[in-house]
């Protein structure tokens, strides 16, 4: 798989532009749990995943965390190159969840394209409302899901990306995605198991019953 | 005040992208207190303020508001035009906190310019950017700030943005920003009186101690 078949208007640009933006690329590879951005004064670059999974998070002074979003094969990670947005105001860590390639584009040649074309600042502007679309879910369950609720939703969309009912995952690294404390998730989890719901072991959760965990998230219990 | 001088790159379009937007433009006005965008299929226009104040807030399926941020005067409101963004799967309620005369660009004629723009897609994006900032900081008050720093930093934002200590705000409005229930807010104001930082009377509150407030918000009491 290369960028230009992997990078989404690559044929809108013109012979130049894609020149500009090629000669500056870099493929690089991250280990499990590596950080591949993160700092205020970091401008890393726009980010394309070649194969893999990131995560993207904040971090509050006492260094609690909660997960923004996640990007898969072909997503673009804008927020590790903010520099390119002067409007940008936040940070967000960007880790990576599994071995991961990703391509890096200096945030300078971007800008530098981006505002001569007029399709590539249009996608750009698509994959920022890709991003404010799941910060502002984050936002509604926040504000009017209780954890259990959120929890059930986390554990059912763990199971869908990893393809399996059973996750290899600590309270922790849980409590980590929710932006709450281990214990709470261990409490959550313990109610769950007495239910039915899940089966815990160490270091993983099994899911035993997805029906009740979807209505449970989607607010029906 | 002109459109031509409100809008901040005006002078990048053409003569024919010009035209384009100004044939379709519509000045409106709207009392305090009126809805100017809101329910699921709607797609109102872009939005720039000519003058007074509009809110930009989510509802709850219980009815309960969250205030995500506010536009003032040549400030620009893109997410009541949310179907020239495909990526948007949010919904906002927009009203008129003041009284307010706007100017709508309509979707498909702004969607149409874009395309063709670079700057003008550069600027919605940027535009956008600001807005993601704003929720983001509302992310990390959610997330990290418990109500009676919120509420601190909102009297304060309030005061400066009225530009007096004496609101007049009911508790009910307070709630409707903060995402809470009026009972929160009275409680907390009571507090809050009693500590000497404020005080109440019917339908206002009035800051008397802003170095106090201002140290609650900021964590550092």
């Amino acid at each position: 798989m290369e960028f230009e078949s992997c990078f989404p208007v690559w044929d809108k640009l013109t012979a130049e532009q894609q020149g500009r933006l090629q000669k500056q690329l870099a493929l690089r590879s991250f280990k499990k749990g590596a950080q591949v951005h993160g700092g205020r004064a970091e401008c890393t670059g726009l980010l394309l995943v070649k194969a893999g999974q990131l995560r993207a998070y904040i971090l509050s002074s006492e260094g609690r965390q909660i997960t923004l979003y996640r990007l898969f094969e072909r997503d673009v990670c804008l927020f590790s190159a903010s520099c390119v947005l002067r409007s940008v105001q936040f940070e967000v860590t960007i880790e990576a969840e599994k071995d991961t390639e990703l391509w890096v584009i200096p945030a300078e040649a971007y800008q530098r394209v981006m505002q001569q074309s007029a399709p590539l600042a249009n996608y750009t502007g698509e994959v920022m409302a890709a991003r404010f679309s799941e910060v502002m879910w984050l936002v509604e369950q926040l504000l009017w899901k209780s954890m259990d609720k959120r929890l059930a939703a986390f554990l059912l969309e763990e199971a869908a990306i990893e393809g399996t009912a059973r996750l290899r995952i600590t309270h922790e690294a849980i409590a980590n995605h929710l932006g709450t404390h281990r214990e709470v998730v261990t409490r959550l989890l313990r109610y769950f198991q007495a239910e039915g719901m899940v089966k815990g072991s160490r270091g993983a959760v099994e899911l035993l019953d997805e029906k009740r965990l979807s209505a449970l998230a989607a607010d029906q219990i």
